[in-house]
């Protein structure tokens, strides 16, 4: 039995997570809950699930939610200091960490600190402090799991025995709802056509950053931390049916790939279980019925934030925080219509051309540069 | 420096190997070599290669190759027992097993009993005698590399940690030059298309086996041995761009790929090279080149060779060995014009219903049956 306390419980991964542990009973239980401020939700999953202890970072409804629970047997905790509570509870074995944001670094790190295992969902960790979370990881003898679907296809692609022989990870992209779109077709796309992925159902940032390919450059800097690699090693490739999830090239020029249904729980289950793994209610890929797998270049003209992210890599230090941070505020911003789908690149362009990168940073240069950047932005957005 | 003997260095895969060696001058050393009857190639190999031990089968053309090599320092043997010298010669580190047909079994058996790893390309040792040679190399404690495109895939797929979460293995086929033909078409068609295979090339008789799917059936044989699957879990899809050259299905519903090149050097570098990987001369694959990977199920009413292979393997015993005879034999007939291309299925199909199998056979066994299903096949062809 692995016990595992999940960050971000009522979000999209958070659900499918504990669809995922319903399923698999047996072997999986749920000791730990956190969430931002969805009480009902929470409410209905501690009936189910029976952690020994949630929290809310929001502190009111961490308050509604324990005069709800007086007659539970679980300790309720409020604000981030609750959350990281969660991540550090001595109970669990393994942190699933699948806040979405930069909100999700502080607990992901005390988590690993805490000497758990993490599997991770929450991109914004690595994207913006990938070398701190991994040197943590490295000091603490912790595992990090990817949950992501790109990395987790390069993480089953790449045994232990491989390693050396990679020429090249290979991220696959859908392309997005907006694949093929004229700029001209792309400059009045409204927020629902953007949140209308064709293959996934996920959160509704990480929906527009798909749409704007800004997700996969954000995967692009998650797997040079997660495999240590460098970012001329790691492509993108357009995949529209979102089967084959990532690849590995290695130097002979054989290539090792993960394909499966579109259905994050598999990736989600594997993490949760692994070094195992166990039968999954994912149905089995028919790939008679698919028919037909298709594959082009990303056109970086057409959707820039994919090069923003890539100089963003290579340029390392507080760069990437920055661009994060940009992205959030941008796809916030362009989901309420304050700005059109095309001022997404513009702002995260201007913030970086604005932003002096600290190199080498700790954890305050990055805390302070994602404070910058989302002021920045923000004022951009006014000005716009 | 490992050193290399290849039985088989005149044909396709051998040719192959050699040249594998050759781009790979500083690891790989070739120390014997053998082939049937080819004294001029054989002779541009040795001076090449300068091998320490060369046999040809054919005892005119030792004595014709003797004659020419009267100053050079390299032993020559005749026959079959010269071919086995060289599959035993305590030289070589490994044994490439390329000679064509049931031919390759003895040398192929000898050199796993003189403790030699094999990279195996032969693959009518398994299809015919699997459960001897998968006995004898584990008594003899040597690996068997599989150097056939599909099986290479599996076994690069398929790390140690995941055998035992295993649902299937899937093997690709291209569907060969006729996939797609009426019955009608197939009718006619002469030996010049059916050598006409889209994709890779190779010797005449795997071409036409490639025409009929009989070769994918003696793959899924093979597979049957090489990973001890049941035949139950073996699946073949048409993949007529022979791109992803075969995948392992995974407990979960995940799929574990291998692609490239549709080149062969890459399947017999990896198995001289392995446990190393090394650069190689095959051109790195461009999946935005290649478009599209398509993929259905195979017709087994159209091509039912695949249909009795699976029935003979299921069967198990001497009929795989009896199914194998009577194909070289309808094989050489349909080239040599003396039957159609539906004439080789239909004479498949009588000696199976003909032959008596011996279950759990020795050598002798498979030998005999094989001799027994060659008349058979002979004597049905002479009545057509």
């Amino acid at each position: 039995m692995k016990r595992i306390s999940i960050l971000g419980c009522t979000g999209s991964i958070g659900t499918q997570a504990l669809q995922v542990v319903d399923f698999l009973r047996d072997h999986l239980e749920v000791v730990g809950l956190a969430a931002r401020s969805n009480v009902d939700l929470l409410e209905q999953q501690i009936e189910r699930f029976n952690p020994r202890m949630v929290a809310l970072s929001d502190e009111a409804s961490a308050d509604l939610l324990r005069t709800r629970l007086k007659s539970k047997d679980v300790k309720v905790f409020g604000g981030r200091d609750g959350v990281v509570q969660v991540a550090t509870m001595p109970e669990a074995d393994m942190v699933l960490s699948s806040i979405v944001g930069i909100a999700g670094l502080i607990p992901t790190l005390e988590a690993i600190k805490a000497g758990r295992n993490v599997a991770l969902a929450n991109k914004e960790s690595l994207v913006t402090a990938g070398s701190i979370v991994m040197k943590a990881a490295i000091e603490a003898g912790v595992c990090i799991l990817p949950v992501d679907g790109e990395h987790s296809a390069i993480f089953q692609c790449l045994s232990a025995d491989e390693k050396q022989n990679v020429n090249k990870l290979i991220l696959t992209a859908s392309g997005g709802p907006f694949r093929g779109k004229s700029i001209d077709e792309l400059s009045d796309v409204s927020p629902m056509q953007a949140l209308n992925h064709p293959n996934w159902t996920m959160g509704r940032r990480i929906t527009v950053d798909c749409a704007t390919l800004m997700n996969k450059g954000f995967e692009v800097i998650e797997a040079r931390w997660l495999f240590d690699m460098d970012i001329s090693k790691i492509d993108v490739i357009i995949h529209p049916e979102s089967i084959i999830h990532s690849m590995v090239e290695l130097i002979d020029g054989s290539i090792l790939a993960q394909l499966s249904t579109a259905d994050m729980r598999l990736q989600i289950q594997l993490a949760l279980t692994y070094p195992e793994r166990r039968r999954s209610s994912v149905p089995y890929l028919k790939l008679s019925q698919v028919g037909s797998l298709t594959f082009q270049e990303p056109d970086m003209e057409q959707f820039p934030c994919l090069r923003y992210a890539y100089e963003a890599g290579r340029t390392g230090g507080t760069m990437p925080a920055a661009v994060n941070a940009a992205d959030e505020v941008a796809v916030e911003a362009f989901l309420n219509r304050k700005i059109g789908f095309l001022d997404i690149p513009g702002i995260i362009k201007q913030t970086m051309e604005a932003h002096q990168p600290v190199l080498n940073p700790a954890l305050e240069d990055i805390m302070s540069s994602d404070r910058w950047a989302r002021d920045f932005a923000e004022k951009v957005i006014l000005d716009t």
